[in-house]
Formats: C-alpha cells, sequence, structure tokens
C-alpha cells in the first residue's frame, strides 16, 4: 500500500548515506589552511574547482526547458510580461498576475492567504512564481501540468482574476499595441491561448541563476556561513527535510500530508481521488524561501523558525499519528540546530536573476 | 462677480496675442530650407538655438523643488518607492499606491472609475502621479496643498486603501528592513508623516525629463511633425485650450466647471463652498494624455477625440448656458484641425524619467 511512497524513501536513504560523506568532506574542507583567502568571494570559480556532490540531487538549478510548442523568444518574453502585469485581463480591471505574484514580494503577497478580484480572501496562499519553471507539476495541488496551463487558472478563476475568455481577448485585440506583438510574436491574432503562452514564457525566465548556496555547491567554500555549511547538514541528515526538498529546486513536485490542516482542505485529492493523498499538498520550493513568507499552503506559519517547529512537533501530536506521510520521522534538534538550519535556508535567495523580471513594462493604452 | 476668473482671462487674452506671433514665427520657420538636415533629431541643442518664445508660458519643465521641511535625498527616494509599491500598507495587504498610480499604466489604472480596496468602485478617476509634483493643488478637487498631504488621503481613505495610520506604522516598524531605512533616512522610528514624506520624495522623481514638444520648445524644429506644429497652434488659438492648460505643466491649477456631469459630483465646491466652484475641477496636466485615459474627473470619456469634441459641444448644449466657465467659448474646429490637436497633445508623452520609477524595489520581509 505504500509502494507510491518507496521512490522518495529510498532517495531519503541515499541522501543519508551520501551526507555521511558530504559532511565529513565538507567539515575536511573546513580545517585546511590552504583555503583561498580571497578578499570577495570570486564571482566564477575556476574550472579546476570541483563541483560538491551534495546529497539528494541537491545543487544549481539546470536551463529552464520549454516546451516544443512554445519555443522562447524575446518578443515573447517581453509580450508576456506585458501581460502578466495588466490588470485589464481582470473581470473588475484591477486585479494582474503581479498582483498576487508581486515581483515586489519574492513573486508571492507577503499574505498568509491571497486576496483575490474585489476583496475575495482565496483558500491558499499565493506560491512564488520564482522557479516555477522548475516543477513538474504547478499549483499546490498539481492540477496542472504546465506553466501554459496554470496560467489560464487565475485568469478565469471567478475569485481570482474573474476574466472571461472571450472578453479578454477582445480587450487584448482592442488594443493596437498588443495587436502588433501578436503579430509578430505568434503571427495571428491575440486568442486565449496564445495570451497562456507568452505570459508562460516570461515565467520561464522568473528563475535564480545564483545564490549563495548555488556558489557554494559549485565549490566555493566563502560562499556561505560555517553556521549555513552546518545548516545544510541538519537539512539532509537531523531533519530529513531533503527527503521531499530534494533537487536543484529543493522539491520533489510530489505531494504529502504533512499536517498542516489537512481536514480544512483535501489538497490533492480533490485532483487524484486517492484517499492517500487527503489533505497533501505540493512539495514547495524552498528556493527564495526567506522572500516568501507565510508559509504552508494555507500560509498558518508565519515565520521559518515556525515551520522549523512544525516538523519537529507535527509527527508528535496524537491527533497525526499514522496519518502523516511516513517520511516525517518524529525527529529532535536542538535550539542551535534550528538556527543553523534557518541560517542555510537564507542561503537559497536567488541574487542573479534576469533584469527584466523587475521592471515594469510600458502597457499599450491604444 | 467673475473677478475671479480675470486673471486666467488675461492670460488667455495675452496668450492668443503671443500666439499670432508664434504661429507666425514657426510657419516661417518652416519654410527656411537651410534647416539642418539632421538625420536623427539632436538630443542636444546647440546653446545658439533659440528657445521658442510659446504663449501661455508653455515650455518646458522647471526642476522640481521639494519643500524645505523634506528635502530630497537618494535613501529617501528609495524609501518612498517601497512603500509606494507595498500593499502590507492597506487594510486588506492588496492594495498599494501603484494599484491606482500603475507605473505600467502612465501611473494611472486604464479605468474610468478607479477600483479602490475590496472592489470599491471609486467616485472619480485616478489622476496621474507623473508630474503631480508640478501642481499647486493636490486631488481634483485640490484638497492637499501638498504631495505629502496628498499621500495621507488614500491610504487612510475607507474606499481606497482603508489604512489605519496607527497598525500602518506598527507594521512598517516591525520589518528590520524598513526599521533601518527610517533611522538611516529620518534618523527616527517609522513615523505616519514620515511615510508619506518618503512617498512624497518618490513622487517628486516620477516627472517628464524630456518630450517631443520639450524638443520642439527648445527650438529642435525636427522634433514635432508639421501636424502637430498646426495642433499647436490649435491648441493654443481656435481650441482655447491653453487658456486653462497653461504653463509647463500644461495646467493652471485652477477649478473650473466644463460641463463634465456637474450635478453628480460638486467638485471644488465641497472644498471652497463657494458657489462659483459647482461641478468645478481642477485642470488636469496634459503631459502623457496619451497614456492616462479614460479622461476627465469621471473617466467618462474615453479618447481624446472624445475629449476635443467635447468642448466644441459643451459650451452649446441648453442645458450649459450660463453655467459654464466663461474661459468655455463655444469654438469651431474641422475634422483636420482636430487631427492636428490630437497629433500634438500626443508630442506630450514624456520619453526620457528617472529609470528607478520604472523598477519594482525589493520590500522587507523581516
Amino acid at each position: 500500500m505504500n509502494f507510491r511512497l518507496l521512490p522518495s524513501c529510498l532517495s531519503g536513504l541515499v541522501a543519508a548515506t551520501l551526507l555521511t560523506v558530504a559532511v565529513g568532506g565538507v567539515r575536511a574542507e573546513q580545517k585546511k589552511p590552504a583555503a583561498p583567502p580571497a578578499a570577495a568571494p570570486p564571482q566564477t570559480l575556476d574550472e579546476d574547482v570541483e563541483p560538491r556532490d551534495l546529497p539528494a540531487f541537491l545543487g544549481p538549478l539546470p536551463p529552464v526547458k520549454a516546451p516544443k510548442d512554445n519555443p522562447q523568444t524575446d518578443a515573447k518574453i517581453e509580450l508576456g510580461r506585458m501581460l502578466y502585469h495588466d490588470p485589464r485581463l481582470s473581470g473588475n480591471g484591477a486585479v494582474s498576475c503581479a498582483t498576487c505574484h508581486n515581483p515586489a514580494l519574492g513573486f508571492s503577497d507577503g499574505q498568509a492567504l491571497s486576496v483575490g478580484i474585489n476583496g475575495t480572501v482565496l483558500g491558499r496562499s499565493s506560491p512564488t512564481v520564482l522557479n516555477a519553471a522548475h516543477y513538474k507539476l504547478q499549483f499546490w495541488d498539481g492540477r496542472a501540468a504546465t506553466l501554459e496551463d496554470q496560467a489560464k487558472g487565475p485568469l478565469l478563476n471567478p475569485n481570482e482574476m474573474k476574466g472571461d475568455a472571450a472578453s479578454m481577448v477582445r480587450s487584448v485585440a482592442h488594443l493596437r499595441g498588443y495587436r502588433e506583438l501578436f503579430q509578430k510574436v505568434f503571427g495571428s491574432e491575440p486568442t486565449f491561448d496564445r495570451i497562456a503562452d507568452a505570459i508562460a514564457a516570461f515565467e520561464r525566465i522568473c528563475v535564480d541563476l545564483d545564490s549563495p548556496f548555488d556558489r557554494y555547491a559549485r565549490g566555493d567554500d566563502t560562499a556561505i556561513s560555517e553556521q549555513a555549511v552546518r545548516g545544510l547538514g541538519v537539512f539532509t541528515l537531523q531533519g530529513a527535510c531533503a527527503s521531499c526538498h530534494s533537487g536543484p529546486n529543493f522539491s520533489d513536485s510530489k505531494f504529502h500530508n504533512i499536517g498542516v490542516n489537512p481536514a480544512k482542505d483535501e489538497g490533492r485529492y480533490a485532483i487524484s481521488k486517492d484517499p492517500r493523498d487527503k489533505g497533501a499538498f505540493k512539495t514547495p520550493t524552498l528556493r527564495n524561501v526567506a522572500l516568501t513568507g507565510p508559509f504552508m499552503h494555507d500560509g498558518s506559519l508565519k515565520t521559518l523558525r515556525e515551520v522549523i517547529d512544525h516538523y519537529v512537533d507535527a509527527p508528535r501530536r496524537p491527533e497525526n499519528k499514522g496519518k502523516l506521510s511516513i517520511l516525517m520521522p518524529e525527529i529532535t534538534l536542538t535550539e542551535q540546530e534550528k538556527d543553523d538550519l534557518e541560517a542555510f535556508l537564507k542561503t537559497l535567495t536567488g541574487d542573479k536573476r534576469d533584469p527584466r523580471i523587475f521592471q515594469v513594462p510600458q502597457l499599450p493604452q491604444e
């Protein structure tokens, strides 16, 4: 019955095994007095610096792949950037993608639960668009397979942007500026599918190109603090975090019930109808986690420390016995280990991204 | 009884007189074959090019002056830019200054009537923040004298951002990032007055630094089309537009009843209690008018052509007889003149501004 969970468990075991080697290696390196005393962390590493062999497939993100039927072009990205920021796509003209996925707030909104159109408080917290291109499935419940499909959801959702596909296309096509861009990009008039294609193309540049962790993973010992290195050990071993938060995007793109109000929201179950998915939500990326609180699908935890405490406490709560994913062992962390873990999580904030994603576009007025 | 209007009338007469000379001058210049056949319009003019002597004090904007008790500093502008874009200042965490004064939409919102908090449709159209620093009074009814006072209005208005000063200050002060910036900028903890001061400082850089019209006014014959030059003639003479849309910001900062639904909204009268102000609204700047439709205080006119037609039609409507500002003569314009006027208005779109105003800030998360 738990076969479904086996691959993740196995990778967890592999992770733990690898870790013994990796953390040992790290500690050995730290003792070396021969480490180069660089005044500032090097931006590019010499080719002879060995990338670190981290457990759980942790490491830098690969380049984003666009689907064959929606290849990236600069003009399409620019059109998508405009549509992403255009509140006129919404039912009341005042809500854009950027409202809940705000570049000023880590491409989320800083709220526990997002506020959709006309002040409607939504049922879930807004996930960051940053690195969403690296998920295998989109939304907290994975109900869309691609960014193209995902983009259509909030546009049409009556509580979010409340768009109507036909009138949305009409208002876009009404503007000469957009008509010309659609012609240039797609060789066609605006359509609802093309609108989603362009937004997805923009979202594919909303990714991290570097972070302190990535530099560390590439072999730069000076990129993160000793405390953060210890935190990486907690992350991959004691905390078992890396069992699910695995891979370059720190997410297995799978669904787990971790005891966050599972009765209130059935999560993945609504899509899969598999009883084991009740209250299960997609493992969110941890990249930029310092920018995207409050946390969890319902925004019920405000700080990173509350999240860490949740993982320590939840498996021990009587009401959770036998109900959580078997990936959640009863762990014990000292306050120092929690501090270290938090320091590590803060190294996952991207510090190099495509500058276009922080530029406000100029939208056509006619 | 109409003495109050006299200075504007006089300036209108002066304008008309000057115009005869100016337009004559323009036409004479156009005939000169000796005009330099520059391939591209020069970015800076030689010092020996004479600035044009335009009527109604039309010409480039002067530098913005900040009040003595709120001098401009880069750090204050940066703090203001953050607060301007921060939806967490609002009552539901989802509305910022940038929602209705959106840099993507000419610092307005592209709507007839703006949508405030929780989908509330407001009573008036959102005026652009661009060049608001050049008004003598703020808001459509001039109820604030300074940008500092203006900024407080929407923050507290229960239909706009619905902020509560005390809790707004608390949430700003809760964030270390903001506390540090307030300390750096003001040497104090955040206060409601300081929040408004910083936003006003940001708004003072939201001004046009150049436009085709400005280059033309500085003496560059190639900066605007011949049609636009004819349109300038219509603007200042036949259309009498420049009687009120005068000065470098194309606004006299005064209040006029021009027959746009005056019964529905008493306008300036609510502030001045002067019966002559019933249905009178502040002359809006025409700079960036091509970016800031729909037009008029109630957004009732969609296009520039509808606005032009309004000025032709309104003084002739029986219900308006004797009720409009005496500055509104019964004018007659040919279709060609209307086209020319529209072409001129489009030369007022700024094409050089401080790049910071189109950058999304990164807001503090802790």
